[in-house]
């Protein structure tokens, strides 16, 4: 086969490329001791050793000012989508390259739109991102903030692939913007983290999607007993939030369309129970996890092959231990009208991670995708404003008018509950007067209201490609 | 939020399906004690412990037939397609419950082709295995084969998740097709297992596809090392055969299309470089694979943050352990013209597992999709012909004109080397004359030959797809 040897011959003149090091390390390589304890990554306590940590010092007066942002979920997407680059570099420190649609999540463990379609890299939602010399993404956790000093403190992600030890840095700011997001709850409750999946992230969609095929295969395999094919086949959630239902909904189409058609030996086996814990709606309160099963309050036990916990969200350990004024209840970080955190100066905080404190008297928002979408696009006008206004160094801001405070105005909630039905309520309280819908012309809605809230053209493309096979081939259902 | 507990009851109604058990268990349930030891599971050796399975007893006079296949790569798959589901029941017995177009798998790694774009559930490739009462498939791998009492022994894969320990069942056969493909070799080279990624599977693609990215990321970050950005950004491919220049080929087209757009920090630093084990292309030959660096055979070390190995494929072990008739050299099953394997009956194999007996006189053909895609189309003719004839039960063939024997016609080699170039060799050797090209027209022809070899319209569409948007949009660059 001597094209082979041509072929290999030709690529390796072609794709090899050595010629690093053209421009300098561009990095402020600002080496400093710092006295750190590894131990507790959040709070930043004296210890004996000495760490040398580099990263990237205080912006230099011909730099623009550097808005640094932590997260990249709603909030902080939308507000790297909304920040003029022109005025700001941008870097965004967060563990995840890209955002993800949450609301589209569960459509995808059960194959009916592809991972990839709901998730937008960052470098889309900002291309200044990768292409400005001082704007970066940060593969890394934050691991703590020195509001004194202007500075985050962060770990790099390696993530189990043994690449590289993990290493801090940190990066001085003039602006920080806190979009940390939340994790889901447990309530305490014992075995949820161990056996339950979370539907937060795209590879807890991926596990949802391996388990269900999984098991629908191993229930078809000779030897298994009926008892255990029918646990194998329940697939239990836990929470009747927006994600739960959608989930359980987008489960049942899934079983009607595709299970009777591609598993008709097993498809009088497989079930759905939605349990709303605290409101006792199927059975009852949720007490134990175990691996097999749930012990619910009463005692009786459910078996289930499958087990999904949606059941809310709560801030994390991270930003429970910052030392930063916090929203009543809950530990939220607190924020004025203006979603800045009183106490320290050019710190925000949006999203999931942030409450308004007592003295604004306003009530903490719900912890939806709109509210962190909304707030990212006014703190990126404010901080815009303020940009161009002069006020985009550290500790500049403080005689810019900060014009008119954020008001949150809900425009609707929606779920879709399968078999192209949907609940749309467009009240913006349900005391409210307004619209109600169900049914065919709700799930259209809801699809529509979707299509346009995904970020690039790219996805809104892909999204409706998958819909459109979905409906015309059925889902996909290979286990890669 | 009232609207939530109105969709929480209002779909835990809906979705609650409780009727399992409607029809009988459908396996015969053939238990019988039979002397087996776990610890090689290749070989059936009597053993103390006797072992009790259950499984797919012979088939009874009033059912169909069983043709029972193992394997679900091209060979294996494309004789489920072409075998008649009025004539036979099919048992397909694979670790995997899809096919993979190995010849896209390079393309996936850089985000040209979604991961899902190039595999095909076996459900959609012959429906009557999910949908005909005598038809399975089982997630299971092969452990051996008795063929004199015409069954074959099976375990259960449960693939790290915990959902249930795995077990062995048996499968009666009437007639067997052994299409278990190959295995990477090594040559023996100490490291590669541990620390190169091949690309066979969907899950090697993803993983060079998360190494990749991640390799991007961290050489962004504050405190890196030049030589350490260096080598996490050098891309190591052993193997000059089609794979491993596809592969280069497209990783050179992402590093000139995206990686300069995405990653406009690091561009100068990544680099390519293609190694020919054995023919010393570009240093020399791999002695030792260590965890960031290969040495070579003159004792010079290469340091690499992204090991692809792509040398050619061997027998599995399995395969080798078989006791049956082998092919000259390698280990791979023999079998006649017909592709038989003599000396045991109704015992066929195809695919890279499987070559000429030495008095046929015929050279083993080469392991490549084209070669087990004609096996398979043939096999299948034949076994429909046998069957039709009155044949398809166990021992029942024998008098039955097996008609013409395989002929294979190489009908051309393709293989991309990125840029829209490819090279396609028509020729049937490289001795005959014939047509041989380079560049775009190649490029298109290849394309195009392998959307008309992509099964489904669903995936025929979304190759175009995928395509059409990396033309656009450039390639996907979200690590999920």
């Amino acid at each position: 086969m001597s094209w082979f040897r041509n072929l290999s011959r030709f690529s390796a003149i072609n794709v090899s490329r050595r010629q690093p090091g053209v421009n300098a390390d561009p990095f402020l390589l600002s080496s400093f001791n710092f006295f750190s304890s590894n131990s507790n990554p959040a709070a930043v306590k004296p210890s004996l050793e000495p760490v040398q940590y580099s990263g990237m010092g205080p912006t230099k007066p011909h730099e623009k000012p550097r808005v640094v942002v932590l997260g990249s979920g709603w909030a902080g997407c939308r507000l790297m989508k909304g920040l003029d680059p022109e005025i700001y570099d941008i870097v965004c420190v967060s563990p995840r390259n890209h955002m993800v649609f949450t609301p589209l999540l569960a459509s995808t463990c059960v194959g009916t739109l592809e991972f990839r379609s709901v998730a937008e890299p960052i470098a889309r939602i900002q291309p200044a991102i990768s292409r400005e010399p001082g704007s970066y993404f940060f593969l890394a956790n934050c691991t703590g903030i020195s509001a004194d000093k202007h500075m985050v403190h962060c770990e790099t992600v390696t993530d189990g692939e043994q690449t590289l030890d993990p290493w801090s840095f940190t990066v001085s700011y003039d602006k920080l913007v806190i979009a940390l997001g939340a994790v889901p709850t447990t309530f305490g409750i014992h075995g949820v983290k161990e056996h339950a999946i979370f539907l937060r992230e795209v590879h807890h969609a991926q596990e949802i999607r391996r388990k269900l095929l999984l098991n629908l295969m191993l229930s078809d395999v000779p030897g298994i007993s009926e008892e255990e094919k029918q646990r194998l086949l329940h697939c239990v959630v836990v929470g009747g939030g927006p994600t739960g239902v959608e989930f359980s909904g987008e489960l049942s189409d899934f079983i009607m369309r595709d299970v009777h058609q591609r598993y008709a030996h097993v498809k009088d086996y497989i079930r759905v129970t939605l349990i709303e814990s605290g409101v006792r709606l199927v059975r009852g309160t949720v007490k134990d996890v175990q691996d097999q099963k749930i012990i619910l309050n009463d005692g009786s036990e459910v078996p289930y092959g499958l087990l999904v916990w949606s059941t809310g969200v709560g801030p994390s350990p991270l930003v429970h231990s910052l030392d930063l004024p916090k929203a009543p209840g809950g530990g939220r970080i607190g924020v004025d009208e203006w979603l800045c955190v009183p106490s320290v100066q050019d710190v925000f905080s949006i999203g999931d991670c942030s409450g308004f404190v007592e003295s604004t008297g306003r009530q903490t928002l719900p912890a939806l995708a709109q509210v962190a979408e909304r707030q990212g696009k006014y703190l990126a006008n404010q901080l815009n404003r303020i940009g161009k206004a002069g006020g985009g160094r550290a500790k500049s801001g403080k005689d810019i008018d900060f014009g008119e405070p954020f008001v949150y105005k809900h425009l609707g909630s929606m779920a879709s509950v399968g078999s192209y039905k949907a609940l749309v309520d467009l009240r913006q309280s349900k005391e409210a007067k307004g619209l109600s819908l169900a049914g065919f012309i709700s799930w259209f809605i809801w699809r529509s209201a979707y299509l346009t809230r995904v970020v690039s053209w790219r996805n809104r493309f892909y999204v409706a490609i998958n819909w459109a096979t979905t409906l015309v081939f059925g889902r996909d259902i290979s286990r890669i």
